[in-house]
């Protein structure tokens, strides 16, 4: 905050409560410990000066200023939304505040906006995959932030983190593909390079079609943002492909559901003429008619956990571990065989 | 930031750099006016340290933290994410850093959160909607934060805002379909205790019913939060009534889309057994089938030109102002006339 602004202090608080700095300090920092009455005097002498626990009092008192930040790639199409809004009552639940940025899949503006959190003072951090300039984590580390990585999981890592097989996850996805009959299968996929979770997904294809011997470099993939519109127009190229993919996978369930609009627009029936699959399995998915064949990500749970861990790391009870979620196949009626 | 951290500080800076403090303040806050080669050795020096501009340094010599706090109701389904996009990318292009919390429409919840804000250094806040605690806007104002209220428009208010008429367009919207045939109107609205969005919508389905003879006092309602399943389960509901409503009006896409989806599940056709409409315009509605009829409320721009007011009022070149926005009905599939 501006020190250039008529701050009140925590001495001005015990001051107009006529109580100890100790504690006013108490009453923010555990309640509990503080009996009603005096409790009350405090909060309205609170209230009454427009104090606010800051970087002088409840932050020196605690060792801690409560604010855990988040920055995720976008705040559009709700890939995050889901996942982050758990992470958010977690930390609620345990007394802290989010204050969340979106860097626009952009490695530049991350670095400014993790920078800017920590200035703002926050605690902790909760970032979204783990491909970024080793500098970022030594500064982080050199002031002391906690952080946590999330939506993704790499065997081996000791960075705190907690995600899934993003690899894995569409290996299961391709081969249950591949399994309805289809050999001609076209990716539209998210952009690979800086996001660790597309590239992993990407190998993941080329992994079942290898286990099946087909050829991986033959098959054509588009990477384009994660828009619908971009999946729309990203299924209208693949079509003109020869030979024509039988279906399209694609990076996530927005790509995903602007392939099934374009489909529409184009008279193509899903899945009797193409077959289209997702990635996510996000509300979208079972909103769109057909409803969408999806690999299914805990976003719920993963954010819940990633509160409760990175609290448990600010307050001492955890080092940190590195948690793998199970994602589950679901099958719907935008997969089917491939035409006759 | 806790000050039990050790801090780089801007003197560190300068004497790394061999620079004055204002060259590196200058280099900071202005950097077109500090040349190439001391801009180089200076930002070095600023990265080696890990010193981030902080209230202690960039702060004190700008007056400004270049943070700007947004609080929204909620960051699932999208309805405030296009909007928020397009006001980051605003602030982002005039050097500012956006901070977002979400409520989950809790007031309480909200008042906190712009505690925490102001207390992590936020210049300026944007609010949606207007409907809060006075002694809110009276701690804004005693602690010299600039605020923007956004999503609302009340003719004569004097607190700076940018937003639409909810009353006015969802009158507009409940006249087209009046227009249609309509005389049984169910509405699934948002909660609309605390909410002048909801209660502005709802009052214009009820002007509209009565400019046409109709009685609004009829009108079967059920408030619900904005999610696509509390969407779904209402239509159910209403589709018990006596008459039974031959369109359901919703109070945003998001329910509607519920609905929609129950009309599936359920076996009723829209439009041909029952009509249903939204109000937003998010990307759900053109990818529904069929295409959803729904108030198109203009998001990017309400965003953009919300990041750029606020950091006008900022920088003294605005008193801040009441901006009114244009919605436009889209008449799309989801409405047709009532069934024979």
């Amino acid at each position: 905050m501006s020190s250039l602004r008529s701050i009140p202090t925590l001495d001005d608080v015990a001051r107009a409560a006529g109580v100890s700095t100790a504690t006013v300090s108490r009453c923010l920092n555990s309640p509990d410990r503080v009996i009603e009455k005096t409790r009350i005097k405090v909060m309205a002498a609170v209230e009454q000066l427009g104090y606010t626990p800051n970087f002088g009092a409840r932050a020196m008192a605690a060792k801690r200023t409560f604010t855990i930040g988040a920055i995720i790639p976008t705040m559009e199409n709700a890939i995050f939304a889901r996942g982050l809004q758990a992470f958010q009552e977690a930390l609620h639940a345990r007394g802290y505040t989010l204050l969340v940025s979106s860097s626009g899949y952009k490695a530049d503006v991350e670095a400014e906006q993790i920078r800017a959190l920590v200035a703002r003072g926050a605690d902790g951090l909760l970032l979204i995959g783990r491909d970024r300039d080793p500098s970022i984590y030594e500064f982080l580390q050199h002031r002391s932030v906690a952080t946590l990585i999330a939506w993704t999981f790499e065997k081996g890592s000791t960075q705190p983190s907690i995600g899934f097989d993003n690899h894995a996850a569409m290996k299961a996805l391709a081969t249950a593909v591949i399994g309805k009959g289809h050999q001609h299968i076209g990716l539209i996929s998210g952009i690979i390079e800086g996001n660790d979770r597309a590239a992993g997904r990407y190998a993941g294809i080329c992994d079942a079609l290898r286990a099946h011997g087909l050829d991986a470099t033959a098959m054509p993939i588009i990477e384009t943002p994660y828009e619908v519109e971009n999946g729309a127009a990203a299924f209208a190229d693949m079509m003109q492909r020869t030979p024509r993919p039988t279906v399209v996978m694609c990076g996530n369930d927005v790509l995903a559901v602007g392939a099934m609009k374009r489909a529409r627009d184009m008279g193509l029936r899903v899945p009797e003429d193409v077959s289209i699959t997702g990635f996510d399995d996000i509300e979208l998915a079972r909103i769109v008619t057909p409803e969408l064949t999806t690999m299914h990500v805990p976003h719920r749970d993963m954010g819940q956990r990633a509160g409760e861990e990175l609290v448990n790391m600010l307050e001492g009870t955890s080092a940190g571990s590195v948690v793998e979620l199970e994602c589950a196949l679901k099958l719907r009626a935008s997969l089917g065989p491939p035409p006759a």
